[in-house]
């Protein structure tokens, strides 16, 4: 039913490319009804580094063309990473996301659970053309993994007796999984054999990994302006993350500190931590462990055949390393 | 990938057809988290009339054969079901389903969002295997406009103004759509031919218009106990069903009633609006819409070939014309 159209470009233009995703992105979630609608756009508009479909399009060039699967999923997976942000804002009662209000906070919390189940529908939808099973495989595997990440991280939410090896567990369903899941189904997608799949399905995750910390240490970092949302949201949200985690195994008194951490905590006693986490050496510890897993994906970056398709990923993964938003 | 076991019963046992989901249903309920495991058990639990994997069941009886891709549908397809229900319940914000407790009410709202996100992806997985892509199609396009019909009947809520068309549109989507999927993917799965497979979506069409028009009558005519919940909770939660439809349509006093309800309405209020439909003749009117729709059913399955799969069929139609519960 679904014959791709080989497009192979042979020199890859990114921005383009991306440019082709977002129009695409913008027609899969018109939708006949204007609140559901509306509430997507607003997510859609308020920007995003669509990471995601950047990364099933750098991967489709270790196979054999860019093909209408190639697209397909390349949409999809931002689709259900959209849909996976406005239930965590749902979960989390956040009010902003991006500089923007949230969907729940501009709308309200039931047109929040339902924009997020419609996103998620599209992008079922987007790809339920693809003959090759694989791809529905690991997508809906995918899927599962992360709705239980979602589900473990509010549960985790103000556990300060989680180990690093949570942390990190917790981590890779939340975001490794789909930028692993990104990689691979490009990969799979363009027709690569299986042991380049294999590979980059694994680039996927080391980078997903890393992202994941440069985040949780950007949290702290970076600027209410560049975040889009108050410095130190993660803790404020009881998301105890690898900085605020090696900070604990340093020093038990601050252990203890963040034990009594609860929704009801003041203000001044979120930003002592906050500031605590700031001014230490974790900051940097963190940064060693994002790019130890760069490392890891460089690594096998290398051992991928395609010479023409390399600069570009490496390029991407190293502006992954020193992004500050 | 996935060789179907061909099983070709020649004589169907529904019991012991529906006993097998079952097992299944609790196998894919599974999960490493407790909470999810119990939140999701606590659904399962709580009973539920299989209708979905039932129609999958007798319509593969119009293909070639029981396979293992009419039981995955089949799963699937109540799981995803389930999932509607979760997530309905927390935007109703209701507090009981069944009889039970709802998760939101006995565990927290979190919980039920997550849980609703976790049973629709367990489902996706349950047919990630299946070969044929027009099954994923189906399914991923149904499950779209399930998802906008969750919106629009969270937007109907205590709208007045809406109209019988409007109704009629917004229970095809609720209910009607997942009932056509069971048959018309029950039909693709086992191999039926092209017309056997249209006609038996109709089929599904008709008698999930009849079931929900149905269970809006049952609303007001039954008890809280059968109902598992007060009579007239829909009334209370501000869905306008058929019956309160065609008495506005019948008296304009009570359609300026109806109009000024609104969440905060006194139970009082709600109780001389829920007497005045139990005590109408608007009960039988509705039956009568009800019943057009399972003749249209019965008329078209008169036409399908096999003589040995109608009279089961026929059987379970009738059932659901005359469900009390």
């Amino acid at each position: 039913m679904n014959q791709p159209k080989v497009i192979n470009v042979s020199k890859l233009n990114m921005n383009s490319e991306i440019k082709k995703i977002e129009k695409r992105l913008q027609q899969s979630i018109k939708s006949k009804d204007k609140v559901m609608e509306d509430a997507s756009y607003h997510l859609f508009s308020s920007g995003g580094k669509r990471v995601r479909p950047a990364f099933v399009i750098l991967s489709s060039q270790f196979g054999r063309e860019i093909n209408e699967d190639v697209y397909c999923v390349a949409v999809a997976l931002e689709l259900i990473h959209m849909a996976t942000l406005v239930h965590d804002d749902v979960v989390d009662k956040s009010d902003k996301r991006r500089g923007s209000l949230t969907i729940a906070k501009k709308w309200d919390q039931n047109t929040a659970i339902l924009t997020g189940n419609f996103l998620l529908a599209s992008a079922l939808e987007h790809i339920s053309n693809i003959e090759d099973v694989r791809i529905h495989t690991v997508i809906s595997s995918a899927i599962v993994e992360v709705c239980k990440g979602e589900l473990f991280q509010f549960q985790d939410q103000f556990n300060a007796h989680q180990t690093i090896t949570s942390y990190l567990r917790r981590i890779n369903r939340k975001t490794a999984l789909l930028i692993q899941l990104s990689t691979e189904v490009g990969a799979i997608a363009s027709g690569a054999d299986i042991k380049t799949i294999r590979n980059l399905k694994m680039i996927g995750h080391y980078i997903g990994m890393s992202f994941q910390i440069i985040d949780d240490i950007l949290d702290f970092t970076s600027t209410e302006k560049k975040l889009g949302k108050p410095v130190g949201s993660d803790l404020m949200n009881g998301h105890i993350t690898l900085p605020v985690l090696l900070e604990m195994r340093n020093d038990p008194e601050f252990k203890e500190q963040i034990k009594q951490l609860n929704p009801n905590s003041s203000q001044e006693t979120f930003d002592t931590c906050i500031k605590r986490i700031q001014t230490s050496d974790v900051i940097r510890q963190s940064q060693i462990i994002s790019d130890k897993y760069l490392d890891k994906a460089l690594m096998l970056l290398n051992e991928l055949e395609s010479e023409t398709a390399k600069p570009l990923f490496k390029k991407l993964i190293k502006k992954v390393g020193k992004r500050s938003v």
